[in-house]
């Protein structure tokens, strides 16, 4: 009981630094291209709505959440895209989602972009790389 | 010498959970007020210049340092104030320093406000209460 208890710690820990990592890849885009971008920490633990990054230059800011999956379809939770929306709309940001597949780039999507599969949302792989912006393309 | 460095990990740690108390306090201040507010991951650990807290609403963006102290002079190292004017540069957002001391509210400067000692900059208790602004004051 205790072992399984501490391989399912160690799966939601590797998830979790996964997680960490992509984030932390895309922030260092941002700041090679001179923006300034920020880690929320607790992104997932705090009561009030939250995002992944932050991102912002003079004028424009952008709040994010990163998504990565080795599968085609990627699903979020509506949690995740009304937390997105709350955050956005009180901070002043444009609400933007960030979803990685196995072995593409980074590809954004808004909102309205992504369809509703039940009461969670999708991101197809193929669709998304033909609808999707890549990184220069959403920072012009 | 192993206890030494166990003791000395265990100071740090109440220092960083200090700290992090005290930005948690300050941005369930913003939340209650209706603005959206993040703390930073990592802040004191990236390459990159970087503040402990972002605080926005649809007009204003706030890039926030936060330090409490016993005592009634708190320094600041000239990194803390050029990480401060660097992230809010780029990213667009007005640079604050919120300070507590022991039994008084949330103080807000700007880093004019806070004179230069030495190599360090230094804000006095009395001035501050003088000088800074309360959260009302900030947020109006």
């Amino acid at each position: 009981m205790r072992r399984r208890l501490y391989e399912g710690f160690l799966i939601k820990m590797s998830r979790k630094s996964k997680g960490i990592s992509a984030e932390r890849d895309l922030l260092h885009k941002f700041w090679a291209a001179g923006w300034a971008c920020l880690r929320a920490a607790g992104s997932g633990s705090m009561k009030y709505p939250c995002v992944d990054l932050i991102a912002g230059n003079k004028l424009r800011k952008l709040a994010i959440e990163c998504k990565t999956s080795k599968n085609t379809i990627k699903y979020l939770s509506k949690e995740d895209i009304d937390q997105l929306k709350a955050f956005s709309g009180l901070f002043g940001a444009e609400p933007w989602i960030a979803v990685r597949f196995y072995k593409t780039e980074w590809f954004f999507v808004s909102i309205e972009d992504i369809r509703q599969s039940g009461i969670n949302f999708a991101i197809d792989k193929n669709i998304i790389t033909l609808k999707g912006l890549l990184f220069e393309e959403l920072i012009k």
